[in-house]
């Protein structure tokens, strides 16, 4: 209570999952403690079962201290003891709050400290949390890829600076949405390993005081079976318990991954403007009457909370490497802020990409006419003329093409530097989006 | 509803001083269409009664949308606008829905657009948070101005990159936080001037299109009265309708505030450092017990707080910095995001000073005995001896002082280089903390 | 030659303008400590010749420390004394390094520590820096007025969420972007305040130990007169050593304006999107050609040089918050890193918005047929007819205009839902570039 | 030239390294295009030659355009095609400027484009420098764990929130600083493998358009025995074009290294507090005088100079995440901030760890005596007897140790809690340091 009553700072619940891997601990280290006997039956198989009913989501709502507090998480691991021990008590037929019983401090937290408890709790929580986003982002990278196969033949212009350079084709830019995203997916994986490894038996500063090697042993192994993930014993325990490069690196991930999501909503916001003011190569489907004031305006909403949550994320990654930079000596006490911002980052991205990906991403159209049209009338295919006539002669075309408004292919002719059937073979479009060189067979030959 | 099932992102609700802002806005909006006759009294006034509900906090629960969404608010302006409409329709003796009696968009939304309606419901709110953190600011302020005064005869070890310096009084350490936290209320005062301008009338884009002239002065006037603030028509609407200056200054200033507080905090984790194996200069009064397995040990809970707000509210800088570069010709469509940290910074800056100083700061002591011994022991007190006896020499005594292990007073006689008469005068403590040079009388009389 | 071994980190010199403030320091100090008649005439005035020589740039290559170093400076003043006593020692005949003669800490370094005379220099360096920067400013803003009045009778489409608005005026947006830089500048000149109090006297920790009271007050006297700055003596010499808000605060004023500039510039690159397939709303001046393989490409080249100069700027801020932070007790020994970024932000913003106006701003062109078309197949100008026939029928025919690609106007017609006599009055542009309903006089005789 | 002019920002010179790069990208181009015959080998010889003058560092002055440019790094590629193309003039016997026998254009930049020549250099000149930091990271790395093997029998006080914890060895520190370290070597060998791959052939848009295929395959290959790195085609060319995860992870692998090594230098300077008002706990060799105005003080000079670095990097993260998010559509114009960041924050850590490595961190001393002392007098090591007389009475023990000032040990005795036979066992310092109940046998036995 002296917690709440501390810390009323942002009012916002603590990550129901975060409960949960708590109650996994909680019921871990029970059982390695009746392991190594030093909990006896009765009162373990109590704590056990209320632990149980604390994965279970049944007291949520009596985890009631706020996500940023000071102390290091003593608060939170505090009100798990108790909760769970009041909930034993009950089960043993005893009131709450008879400690003399069972004593949340020298029963449920037997062997622990928060300084192990709070971040191994972490670790199970980050990896929940990341197994369902990573669902999620194959799913919204396998969209992204069926749009690149879809628009694979849709030939448009491709632009460098904004500014019109030489033809692409739609699905190659889905693709290499589709694969910078794919990518994004692997460096999330690989900064799984060093979640893995969790600091049980660290106790207060790594060395392991009160905790006993064999609980140490068991305690994680009991863990991994309970949460099913494949948790080993940190290696160094002073290092595990003072280190936090383990969630700055998954945040780097995200903010990375946010970043890349954030260039891509742009795109897609560019080239679904207009519709008659804008570039309108896309259709992105409407979600939601986009105007109070405008009739029939239909906004990108989509893409636009993709970059306000992208915004958000990489905020969060500030915070992140500001609380861990703050660590000193055997703890980090900034872990709190640290992980309200992991795991809201984390849970954002994926309710994001969710209904982006189902309500957006899924029914983007091309606007097919409007693309060729660009390319059509675009100068920028000067640039497959170039190895014919050279840079220079090429560049005085551009120009002149550009300030009078004619096409390249017409000023060509009037200069008599190709003839119609060499200007065909070099302004294949199609020919232009793969590697080599447009009309080539013509260069060759000369 | 389209916008709920649309945007399930962070799960927060939307703050409540921001649906009271827009209840406001809305009221004089309607009073403003009656003025002009655009809006018939009998459905003015049901909006009216609607719209002081909203203000008076009862709908809260009706407002659904989540803090980040697509469609630069939008989605939280209809909601708005039905939340309005419906209890309005209820007053009328009209079933809920039943927009051809009056209708959310047409009535309530009369002369409005998302885009002044918005941004001027952030103003309102982010004034009314912040007078209410300048009064948190101002007795914080005082207490620390209290303390200064306290322990103005207490001299101690002034400390640079950690190691001693010279003599300095404790209370002119509490002096110096005083007065930076003096200079961050300004600051903060200083950036109300850009938010008492708001842009209603500037409807879409900020030409004012479907917003009559008199309307807009009379919706400002209305609208002044209603939130009892200060505010003004925007002098020019465009630019106030896409510009976001206003909030990336006021979260600017709350950045430089708590970077400040991140340094206080840090000092006087530092100077509490201890019991035995620390600095223990000063003592922060216990508010929890600070470990779940360490007896006795108390943890400086209140200030570990302040810096993970800190660390928050610069991460939160961070995302209103991007989400006000994303603005884009006419409109930022970012802002939900912003004002979304926005609000949340005031709010928890205001939560942390408050709790911070009634639980720590009023009954932070001095240990006197342990300030005096330092400066009694340490070797920096030699700086005063510096104009005395040449750099040069005082260095070598200094050094030796060090080495040995022996006092500067002792081999200063040793070496002759001074009178005890002499050092007394010099080595005054008290003396040293204020201007001149200690023991200034012998050396004129050279 | 010692700190040159320790430090070689960046490899970047000292700034010039640091370098000419540290001899004005160093000037300033002589005249004082002779005023107080603790620096002999004869002493002392070589000392100010030898400063007077730093001041005016013949020793900048003398000064050959690193800008990031440790001790807060102390390499950079140490280099300072020696590079003046050295000077000194030839002007009075003898040869460098004969320190008996004149010592560079007793003497050059009378009466003042690094902590007073690097703070003192660093705030006259920036005062100086930021007077150019505002000249530059101005005359960019200046610029940006002269568009919008030459602009300021061309229609344009005006877009929220890069989606087809309502008309506005190309006039009114440049208006809108000079604006926001007025409101920079002045941001920027607040910032001053803080600047002009300096912390010469304060010594090691501002206690002003070894510091003549009248001292303190001339050597600041004389700094002013040297540098013609309306520099004062800080009120408080403990707060002013330690606390670094008045650099937090000009870097934050920075980056507020670099946010707003990056903005702006985003709005110039997308305007002049094209030529072909993109807006070519405007066309910015040709600098250099734009690429090295697509002859004729013409690249946005200032607005992207500015918004690169935005990020740095940024990241400055940031790298200059986390130095501020991590300020201890009595002295922020991070100042070398913060100075560095803070003198390089303002310099390249100057340089960059130098050439931005020369080469870019003066003459970029409105495209005006391109313009006036965007305007006339718009659809968004269905808002205009909103308030004559309703919100609901209005989006219907927004959306049959839309998906059928017919006007608003033949659809207004084709429904019966207005005359060709009301929608003339209606759909005038111009009129709704100005608050106020379009075709207001139908509606009130209505 | 016409560059140099629009782009006077920094005023820094190019990375060396960078234009080694760019010398070898066109080495190998010239080369590839001499193998699909589209350049005699009469010019590529020379353009060959002129390139590796580049590479040998022999042009280095001729690099004059500024790291921060507009154009996406097309002046620095016309820079280096102009350079290479002058010299290979000359060798060819022409006078430079000549451009009617060689073109800088059509020749030195055959089948190239700014947007694959720019990337692939910065991917090269990124690995070499990683190269280099690599090496040095491991030599500190190999001296922190010396450190630990060093201090392995030392014990002292732990510390959590600043305040007494539970005894530890300073080895078991240095041997988390050293874990730490070796991960980050680990995170950054890990970023290589995205910069192996290389957009060669990509010219203008990753389409490939005017680069032969056989000359795609046959570029990397030359590159990659010119650079001996093995460089590989880039899968997709489109994707490697546009994309600047590779850069992004790079950073982000770089931030989290400096922010582990920001709280490592935290501590140090902590531990190296005093050296008699502070912790005094180890001794960092003295590098230079400490200050100006102290005689003999002796500051921490290198660990401040880790942290200040740390601040820049951090700082150019967040400018290179500003960077790599405004990329658009086919190309990001911002790389040229974006590298100028990345390619400063390898080199200035590489630097900063050489120095701290060879002046600090091998002649670290630990205070053995003043480490024991603050065991001994300490009442942490309650936490030991915790097990053996449960939590509330030792908490009871602890808090009149503290207030009392009397030692846990005298307490134990006084309460007849336990003996002076089992205090022996339980207070053992080392046996607290290792996993397990000190006097675990005690405990059994009961």
């Amino acid at each position: 209570m002296r917690a709440v009553e501390n810390f009323p700072i942002t009012g916002y619940p603590i990550d129901k999952e975060l409960i949960k891997a708590l109650g996994m601990v909680k019921k871990a280290a029970a059982l390695a403690n009746m392991d190594v006997k030093r909990l006896y039956e009765g009162l373990g198989e109590v704590i056990v079962k209320a632990a149980e009913e604390v994965i279970d989501g049944k007291m949520d709502e009596q985890f009631i201290v706020d996500p940023i507090q000071g102390g290091a998480g003593t608060s939170l691991n505090m009100n798990t003891n108790e909760v769970i021990c009041n909930r034993a008590l009950e089960l043993l037929g005893h009131e709450k709050g008879m400690y003399v019983h069972l004593s949340p401090n020298s029963h449920v937290n037997m062997s622990q400290s928060t300084n192990d408890v709070f971040p191994t709790a972490i670790h199970i929580a980050t990896l929940n949390l990341l197994n369902r986003l990573l669902i999620t982002m194959n799913n919204m990278h396998d969209e992204f890829n069926k749009k690149a196969i879809q628009f694979d033949s849709i030939i448009k212009m491709g632009r460098t600076h904004l500014q019109d350079a030489v033809p692409i084709r739609l699905g190659q830019e889905f693709k290499a949405y589709a694969r910078v995203i794919k990518r994004d997916i692997k460096r999330i994986e690989q900064s799984y390993e060093n979640l893995y490894e969790v600091n049980m038996g660290a106790t207060a500063v790594g060395t392991g005081l009160n905790a006993d090697p064999y609980y140490i042993k068991s305690v994680v192994e009991h863990l991994a079976l309970i949460s099913k993930l494949p948790l080993i014993n940190a290696e160094h325990l002073v290092d595990a318990t003072q280190s936090t490069d383990a969630y700055t690196l998954v945040s780097s991930t995200l903010k990375i991954c946010m970043v890349n999501m954030s260039k891509i909503s742009n795109d897609l916001r560019l080239m679904a403007s207009g519709p008659r003011a804008g570039l309108s190569e896309i259709t992105l489907p409407a979600r939601q009457p986009g105007s109070s004031i405008m009739p029939g305006k239909v906004n990108p909403v989509m893409p636009e909370m993709i970059n306000q949550v992208a915004f958000q994320v990489i905020g969060n990654d500030h915070t992140i490497s500001l609380a861990s930079e703050a660590g000193q000596l055997e703890l980090n006490v900034m872990e709190p802020v640290l992980v309200f911002n992991l795991l809201q980052s984390i849970r954002i991205m994926d309710n994001a990409f969710s209904v982006f990906t189902t309500y957006c991403l899924k029914d983007i159209q091309a606007n097919e006419e409007q693309l060729k049209e660009y390319v059509e009338r675009s100068v920028g295919i000067i640039t497959a003329v170039n190895p014919h006539i050279g840079y220079e002669v090429a560049a005085r075309i551009a120009r002149q093409a550009i300030v009078e408004g004619k096409s390249v292919r017409d000023l060509c002719l009037q200069y008599d530097v190709l003839t119609e059937n060499e200007l065909d073979l070099i302004l294949d479009p199609y020919e232009m989006t793969n590697p080599g060189i447009s009309g080539n067979s013509l260069l060759y030959n000369e």
